[in-house]
């Protein structure tokens, strides 16, 4: 396993509550994005909040991929932390599209053992579409 | 569901290889950092890496706590991310101490409903023991 990771921290906003509230079109979504990233599917997680919303996890070989989502806001969170050769921002897009979402916050997070100070670092921290 | 959440990021340097190899250990570990935390544990996922380390995953009404562990380089990775009255300084506390962590690097990160701009915002990051 390789001991450098990247970790997506991603905020869909102005999504299509109706999906956000569907456990199993959400379970489907995150295992597509995970399919997209190219990641091993391990394990994974579905569970329904009361009134409304999803939280997912899936494990995977190389880290993990979750999504909890607030349909009364048409607000989702993700964490897309994996290594080796995944490719999160598949993972993001399949996501993104299929929340329908209007507006995305991403901040790319450096992890693991990368030299002294390199850990932890962000990479990247993008709103699209950007403030006018 | 609080539409607020704080996001931990933690990585655990110099713990014991033996703690981190452990499966049952690090579930242990982790269960117990969410009961410390005040989380509601909903749903659990632990699994073994080839050849070494450990993915866990545990799913809590108020989003979810993880643990990668990489024994051979005697290093952890953790999120806690959660909303409401959770403390995730207690998850941190326990694992800190059960992994036998000599150093710990932890970023802090608001997300969620903030108000603009407020999302996906550092809020603290902190290197325990600091550099010389």
């Amino acid at each position: 396993l390789d001991s450098a990771s990247r970790h997506w921290l991603v905020e869909y906003h102005g999504c299509d509550p109706a999906i956000l509230n569907d456990r199993d079109r959400v379970r489907l979504l995150l295992r597509e994005a995970a399919e997209a990233a190219g990641a091993t599917v391990v394990a994974e997680v579905f569970h329904p909040y009361a009134p409304h919303g999803v939280t997912g996890v899936i494990v995977i070989e190389e880290s993990h991929l979750s999504v909890h989502t607030w349909p009364e806001y048409g607000y989702a969170a993700s964490d897309f932390f994996t290594c080796g050769d995944c490719r999160p921002e598949l993972a993001h897009q399949v996501l993104s599209q299929g929340f329908a979402a209007r507006r995305v916050e991403r901040m790319v997070v450096g992890r693991g053992l990368r030299g002294a100070g390199a850990s932890l670092s962000v990479q990247e921290h993008v709103r699209e579409p950007s403030a006018d």
